[in-house]
């Protein structure tokens, strides 16, 4: 039965991961010959231009247009908070769930700036949970991955399905706009693993303090990476293999939610060090779901950069962040935009009477 | 005459600069108990809480507020453009102007999405301008400077003092947080010669492409820098005497806007390289100018991220722009409100009944 289950889920995944296809070359070649028509020297707003094109690109049109914005929470715990490798006790976890829902958190302030709603899945949290949350609980937290795989094969597919269906409900609902986020005491240890075995990094070049642990917790926090590479042995050249013994449930939901954005050409904002994790397992399942993810921000874990520059990602906004919730990429939203304002709303040099010799 | 005129705007110029004082360190130390009060990890949202805190510290409150927001465009020409310094002609310079007046430069339609105002004061264009601009035209541009001095000590100090009256006036007109912006063709050529001299680099170092010049254009532009030096032997310890004799009316009015700002208690978002070059002058004249200055984007040209450590600002944008008009400012505005928001409307521990272990 669970067999059965299994393989229908996984075919679920593969009719999801073969609907990503390319950008519309036709579509970004047009918004380019916009851009360079525009009263400015070519190419001189950069990552803006960068992410106009992107967005026609996913689009499919010259005249894209954000209509909704979504920040898609997904919530975790980890069986490896008890070797020790954070600094908050799992309870955090719940806590911070209900903060968000009463809108006090960090994610909903800057969310209610960017004009973006928040939605919180629960995926996997460990504690009872109740309220106004997406329930998509797949199990009560991961099994620690020092002793065994963090879930099952069968856990990690639902997980990942779990993210494609609340984005895929999203986007019906006209949100065109995403941005990944999470929440998860101790879910910084299973993205370093990721990430470490994805960019062939040494533990010690990719894991970093998380929420804020301390020497003798950052030894205790590569150790049990170690261990779980050592009990699991991990096929990097199967993602779902890495996900499955290394990963969490949220990092799973969140790789899925790119999957889905992608597959409907959504654009989807990657927040921080764990929302990138999730990135690089959407990317390692389906590599051309890079194409429809926008950077954020440069986190300081110091794993980020490596896994950013294998996604081929560059950040845009350096504000030496590490709150996660998704808050780096709802800062980016307003970059978004000013993108698309830039493409709709300046003159060209037809219209200004500028002399193109400014080009 | 000349003398007794420049005998009074050099008082008025340092009874500006005596007004300048330090940051309130009793609101920002509220501050910084406020942050650590919040529903975070301490010190997780990085460059956003040292934002609040310096806002804090420059209004002397614990509850820092925004009311209205300005650009404070200057423009001015350059006699050395007639070197072959710049990819444009001079012509674009007015052009660009009236482009801004009718709202459809790229400036405009950032500070339209971030809610500010523009304001273009032409402190030094070469060509007439007519229209709705603020008219306080030093002189109708500056000299080559490759022959002799770009301008006279006295025009510096009226273009320095035009920079502080706009500022002023906006600032009684209620603007609280500024941003610094310019438009004029060839003004990195003087900006890279005041970067080169206040952080002691070679002019290989700092002088980039500009608008974007060819290699031929960039060997002339070194060339005129040198040159310049070489004719002017421009003092680097008196800031008054480079900005006469390698820099900008723009660039002066910039320094002067900063200034005013500071002793106004007044936050200035500084845009890309030609207004930090404006900031170096300004921190050289009164080095706690800095302390009023909030960085915006890295901007692509190379001597820009040696100003910005002379100067100890660390740019929160990394975007490739190279258009000036202070768009990487006017993006920043988002930044500095999101700092605001945080420090508003966050919950605290107790509200939400978190854990403090969190931190």
């Amino acid at each position: 039965m669970e067999n059965l289950t299994e393989a229908r889920l996984s075919a679920q995944l593969q009719e999801l991961i073969a609907r990503i296809s390319n950008l519309d070359e036709e579509a970004m070649s047009k918004i380019q010959d916009r851009l360079n028509s525009l009263t400015k020297p070519r190419g001189s707003l950069g990552q803006l231009e960068h992410i106009a094109k992107q967005l026609g690109g996913i689009q499919r049109t010259s005249n894209p247009r954000i209509f909704k914005k979504a920040v898609l929470l997904m919530a975790g715990d980890h069986g490896v908070a008890e070797e020790g490798v954070s600094a908050c006790p799992q309870e955090v976890t719940p806590q911070m769930a209900y903060n968000i829902l009463s809108g006090g958190a960090g994610i909903n302030v800057l969310a209610r700036q960017a004009k973006a709603d928040v939605f919180l899945t629960d995926v996997g949290v460990a504690f009872p949970l109740e309220g106004n949350f997406i329930h998509k609980r797949v199990a009560n937290g991961t099994q620690n991955m020092t002793k065994g795989p963090a879930m099952t094969r069968l856990e990690a597919l639902q997980a990942l399905l779990v993210g494609a269906d609340v984005a895929a409900e999203k986007i019906e609902d006209g949100y065109n706009l995403l941005a990944t986020g999470e929440l998860g005491i101790g879910n910084t240890t299973p993205s370093s693993a990721i990430v470490a075995l994805f960019t062939d990094s040494s533990i010690e070049d990719v894991v970093g303090r998380g929420t804020g642990i301390d020497d003798a917790g950052l030894i205790k926090k590569r150790g049990a990476i170690k261990k779980a590479f050592e009990v699991n042995q991990p096929d990097k050249t199967d993602a779902l293999d890495v996900l499955t013994k290394v990963g969490g449930l949220e990092i799973a939901a969140i790789a899925g939610s790119i999957l889905q954005a992608a597959a409907s050409r959504v654009p989807i904002v990657i927040d921080g060090f764990i929302s990138t994790a999730g990135a690089l397992i959407a990317a390692k399942l389906a590599p051309k779901s890079t194409l429809f993810m926008i950077p954020s921000h440069g986190s300081v874990e110091i794993g980020h950069r490596r896994a950013l520059i294998e996604l081929g990602l560059e950040p845009v906004l350096h504000l030496n962040l590490r709150l996660g919730e998704g808050t780096g990429a709802v800062l980016t939203f307003h970059l978004v935009e000013a993108a698309l304002h830039i493409l709709e709303e300046m003159a060209t040099f037809a219209d200004a009477g500028v002399s193109e010799q400014l080009t």
